[in-house]
This record gives structure tokens, sequence and C-alpha cells, in this order.
């Protein structure tokens, strides 16, 4: 590094306006962490809540702390919590289930606010999981059928048709990092008669979401990435409230129910989002999600934009000036406007390549068939951290040590 | 307590073979806890387990921990670990979701098995959930309809006939205690042609479960009951392994794939349980699930029933001897074919009773309209606590304490 670049990405670090929120994560030393796109690190406060919630609530308090320490309101309070990083009121936000389990809940809503129609939109090369989820709402309910952009017809907007009911859209590409417009697609799909239902697994917590500026219908998304609530936290669901008292979807469990302690004899659906809630949640794995938002109370989203996108700009330049005679290609927009908080450089060994990294400390990620994955959380990571990054690519690259056998074997999961 | 009957009670507590899982379990002191059968007491186990996943493997393993620490595996291997306690054979269990969620997929995985026949049966006295998920999967299946026992029916036998694909039955009520004999059950429902699917929550761990001796076909329970797996644990779900390679479900989300890993644009469901899976689960709760069935690992489920039956049955006897005359009636079976670990005793102020109860340490909860429950978990449950709070319970019956003011009130939570 030359002295002038040196300082350069000190100063970046130290006029850096979320310098103070590293302190707020345990990020271990030795490990430069491009993969909180797919899982956060260990907010400090979530260590906290989990102890706290194990020892004293369940350990003293027992089946009390079900009324005595929230157990109970938890979806609805980690919700409001949530809400205000995505652009949602207070109470059109639960944190319950799995994302999948959402995607399932809410196409089946979409589908039964627009009764008559039976077309359901998803993308073929979305995440794997929304395509799948997708197909078990159309198998599981008669005449209802599913198109994919990308395999059906190249886009989504070709497919829309007045037979559409809901369009289930990536915000960000989780291989590409490519942002949509949520705003100019949700209209498309609006003047379609059809709802927009919004996957932010890869958005919320990168950037100022604004579900009700663009007037989305549904949203879903996980806490394990961006916002770091630790692995398999619970996901949460998104419905506007002008669709509230009218949410209808078959998973219509008993924390649904608009009575849950009543022990009544036939679901009644709750008010507002209950509807969307089902069985009983993980406490202890909530818990630790109330301790990882706690961390996002006071951030200001329009900065952890803006270093998302200062990040990623200075992670290609620096790969691309040095690292594209070895055969590295970028796959992520260069247009601030469609790009997430991830960056993705294809190479033909490109999971050797992400191997040989990891055991340098710099942890990313790999995708089939060649994508290398980096993502930037702007909450704990530095400057001098996509330097030190794209330099170990380079070293790595020039001196082909991703060649050893070591890096050649593909784990089961990457 | 007189000279004679101190020293029986003491005999039997220095007598009992598990006498030595007490200090397995953080069990606070001033408390008689009679409801393990809603929520377990922490087992210091799981809370060695949690704070190792969360300060090791999540802290410093990150992302790396999903296959280093186990995680992707831990549907397969807790329900492995579990198969034991209730008759399983190993790859027959997963822990996964919820109960709700899991009787969800149980009840279309059963119709699938059954093409052609549409009508569920369960219980319309059962724990709501079931009904309410068994109405969830009506309402999204045209054709399919729901018949309740105690509202279409009597008993479930009537309703048995050649248009039913599944029989949801609760292995034990959850308020009165009964315990339904699940081969006899079973043997009837498949003379029908049906399958039996078995929900678990009231039995497991307080009992020895014999799925396949009963040759059931499918059954799901929760982990957080007499497992104490932790407030919300992970729930699992089981299917006979002659079922596997036919189980279809319409959750099928990413876990549930052949490959998961490989993210393929169309679902093809794994082999065995895995088509039961679908979404990421909450590793900090399932590892909370792995220490607390730690405890179960060396524990005879023999022993178990046999303490749980000599435990409600001298609660029994305490409380009919000394307080029928203040109109306490026995509503829980007096055979103990029929009994499961709970005792239900019925009082037309039993919520006020049953608050008065909490206040002196006795913890049992309260199910309307007059049911007093009493949880009797034999793995940490001694003699002498049986003594202790039936003679509490007489003291505020012939005192009357629970006419005190404060006790009147009803919690939202019970």
């Amino acid at each position: 590094m030359t002295a002038s670049l040196d300082q350069g990405i000190a100063a970046l670090d130290a006029h850096d306006p979320l310098r103070g929120k590293r302190d707020a994560l345990v990020v271990p030393d030795g490990v430069i962490y491009l993969d909180g796109n797919s899982l956060g690190p260990l907010p400090k406060a979530a260590l906290r809540e989990l102890q706290r919630a194990a020892e004293q609530e369940w350990g003293t308090g027992l089946i009390r702390s079900w009324n005595a320490a929230g157990w109970f309101d938890l979806p609805m309070t980690l919700g409001d919590r949530l809400a205000r990083l995505i652009g949602a009121a207070r109470g059109e936000v639960v944190c319950t289930d799995t994302t999948s389990i959402n995607i399932f809940k809410a196409l089946h809503a979409a589908l039964n606010l627009r009764p008559g129609r039976t077309t359901i939109i998803a993308e073929g090369a979305g995440f794997p999981t929304d395509v799948y989820m997708a197909e078990g709402v159309a198998s599981a309910r008669p005449g209802v059928r599913l198109k994919l952009a990308g395999i059906d017809a190249p886009d989504i907007e070709p497919l829309l048709g007045d037979d559409v009911a809901a369009v289930l859209v990536n915000h960000v590409d989780y291989r590409t990092g490519v942002l949509r417009d949520m705003t100019e697609l949700t209209s498309r799909i609006h003047a379609a008669g059809a709802l927009a239902v919004w996957d932010l697994c890869h958005s919320a917590g990168a950037m100022k979401v604004d579900l009700n500026r663009a007037n989305a219908d549904l949203a879903v998304g996980c806490t394990y990435k961006y916002l770091n609530g630790g692995p398999g936290a619970p996901a949460f669901v998104f419905a506007a409230c002008r669709h509230h008292g009218k949410l209808r979807q078959p998973l219509s469990g008993w924390w649904g129910h608009a009575s849950p302690f009543a022990f009544e004899h036939s679901f009644k659906p709750g008010d507002g989002m209950r509807p969307m809630l089902c069985g009983t949640q993980p406490i202890l794995s909530m818990r630790a999600l109330a301790g990882a938002l706690e961390v996002w109370d006071d951030v200001d989203l329009e900065q952890v934009r803006d270093k998302s996108l200062a990040l990623t700009d200075l992670f290609i330049a620096l790969v691309e000036g040095n690292c594209s005679r070895f055969g590295v290609t970028l796959a992520a927009p260069r247009q601030h406007a469609h790009r997430g908080s991830q960056i993705s450089f294809r190479h033909p060994n490109g999971y050797a390549v992400m191997q040989a990294l990891i055991e340098r400390g710099v942890i990313g990620d790999f995708r089939e068939p060649d994508f290398m994955r980096f993502g930037f959380a702007p909450l704990y990571l530095r400057y001098a951290d996509v330097f030190e990054a794209a330099s170990i690519l380079h070293d790595i690259l020039a001196n082909e040590t991703w060649r050893a056998p070591r890096f050649a074997a593909r784990a089961t999961v990457t």
C-alpha cells in the first residue's frame, strides 16, 4: 500500500459515521468477514439477551415468563422494532417462523386477496426456496399455476396478465447482488391488478428499504443476514395495513387466533397481522434477535446505504484494477441504483479461490457455478478490511495458491 | 404430617431410581413445579450448549459453523436422539418448526398417501391448534372435509368410513390427562383404511411411547413440555419408514430438497424424512434442545412411567382425601391404563385457587372453564413435593385464601 492510499483508507475509517457500531458486535480477530449477507456476526446485546432469557426468564421465571417476560408478544414487539428498518408502520410486521413458511403464507394471502385470479409469478433464478415454496402453494391449490420469469419469459413484465394474483420478487438477487426498483416494479404489478410480494432477505439491514413508499402489499425476509439475528433466527412477514382484516392463509394455528387462550374449538382469525402467525415460537432464538435489533435502534439507514456503496465501489475498483488479468470478472451492477450490498465476481476456479481466501481469514462464500460472493455489512466492516481483502485476493491469484489440492474438494455446504 | 407418613415419603424419594436426575435441571428454590407439562425447567446441559452455540459457534465460527458445528444436520441428529423416547427408529424423526406446522405437513402427507380419500378426522375437544390446523388443511384443499369427534359424533370410531384419509388423535388429552390406547386405536383406524396421526405433545417424555409397536403412521409433538427443550423449542415430526419415499407436503422449502445446496430451480424431495423439512431452523433454540435431550440419554422410560403413576396416585389420594369437601372433583382417569402424567381437578373457583397456589410457590396451570391442571414430571419431581403441594392446596381451600381479590382477575395467558 502506498503511503497516500494508506492514509486515504485510514481517513475513510476515521470519518465513518458508523465506526462506533463495530464494537457492538463480536468480530473475531484475524477474520475479515464478508459473509454477513449470509450469517451476520454475534451482537453483544444478543448474547446478553440470550443469557437473560435462558437463566432468568426460563430458569427462574419458568412458565410465568410467557406473560411476565413478554414472550407471547415477541412476534409483535420485534416486528414493531424491525418496521422502521423496512419502511413499515407499527403493526404491519411480525417476526415469526422461517422465510420459506412466510412466503407460503404471503402467497396464499395474496391469492385470497385476489379471488378469481390463479397465477403466481416468481423468478426462476431467484433464491431457490422462493420458487420451491411457490411450487408448494400451486401444488396444494388446484387451478393455481406458477410462471417463472427467466424460464417462461425473460423478465417479469411480459408475464403480467389479468389472471395474475401475486408476484414474488427478490429485492436483491442472492447471487449477483442486483437491486430491483421496488417502487417502479410494484407500480407495474399493480397496473396489472396483481399484488407485489417482496423478498427482503438480501436488503433488510443493508439499505433503507421503504415498503410503504413503494406501496408494497406483502413482504418477507430473514433476520440472520445483515440484521445479525443469529443462525436461523425467526424471519419476518409484512402486510400493508390496507390488507388487514382480510388476511387469510391456511397455516391457521393457535397463535393466529383472535383469542389464543380461550381455547375455542374453531379458528377465528385475529386482528391486524395476527392471522400471519401460526404456532409457538422459539423464544431463545427470538430473544437473541431482540438483542440484535437493539443495535439498529439509533442507526441511520441512509448512512448504511452510503457506506455500503462506498465499500463495494472500493472493492470493485481494487479487484478490477489488480485481478482482472487473472480471469476474475465482475458479476454485479456498476450502477449504484441497481446494486445491493454484496458483490459477486466470477472465476473459473471460483470455488478453490474462495477456499484459499477463507484459509487466509477472508470469509466470503461461493454460489454455483462460479460465483465468489462478498457481502459488505456497513455496521462493522472497515474500509481497511476491504483493502486488505482485495490485497489477499490479489496475492492468491498472482501466486496461484488456490491450486493447492486442499482447496479443490467441494463441501456439501458452502 | 405424621411421623410414619413423613418416613414413608422420605423412603419413596430415597429409593427413587430417577432421584439423581433432578440435579441435571435448574429447579428454583421455593417452587414446586407442577407445570412441566406446559414448559419444562432449564436443563443445565441446555444452558451449556446454548452458550457454546452462541459464543463459540456463532461468535467465533460464524458461517463456518453450518458445517463445522453440524447446524445443518440438527433436525436429523436431534430427531435420531429423540427417536428412542417415542419408539421410533433412526431416520424416522426430525426436529423442526412448530407442532402446528408439523400437523399441517403430516395431514397433507396423509392425504397424499391416501389419494381419493378426502376426509380428515380430528378431536373437537383436542388441543385447539390441532383442530385449527386441520381446518387450515381442509380450507386450502378443495374437496377435503374435516369431521370432529365430540361434535360430529361422540367418539372417533363412528366417524371412521371409507372416505377417511387421516385421523389426528391426541395421545393424552391436554385438559383431562386421559391417555389413549395407541395400539388399539391405530388398529381400528387402519381397519378403516385410514392413517393414524398421533399428537404426542402430552406424552413424549412422560411415558414410554412406542410408535412402531403401535404401527402408527405419522406423529407430531413438542419438545418444550416433559422433554425440557426450552420455551417454543422446535417440535418434531415422525413418519414410519414404510411411508418414506412417498412423503409429500406443500411446505416444500429448500431444507426438504434432495440437494439443498445445488440451488436447483425446481423442487425435488429428498430421501427419508427430508421432505418434512422446510426452511432454515432456529439454531440457538435447537442447540438448547440438544442439551435437554442429553439428559434423557440414559433414562429408562419404564421407570419414568412407574414414577409418574406413583406421583399422580399419591396426589389424587391426598387431594381427594383432604379436599373433596371443599368442592374439588377429579377430572382425570383413576385407571392407570387411561392416565397421562397430568391430573386435573375441577373447582368452581379453580382460577382463583390456582392463583393462590402459584403465590405459595405451587405452579400448576388453569384451563377453561374450571380445570386446575397439575403436571408431574418424574425427572425432577419428588414425592415430598407432591405431599407439600397437596398440603398447600388443602390449606388454601380450608382457609379460603383464594377469596382474596388479587386472585380473581384473569390474565390473558395462564
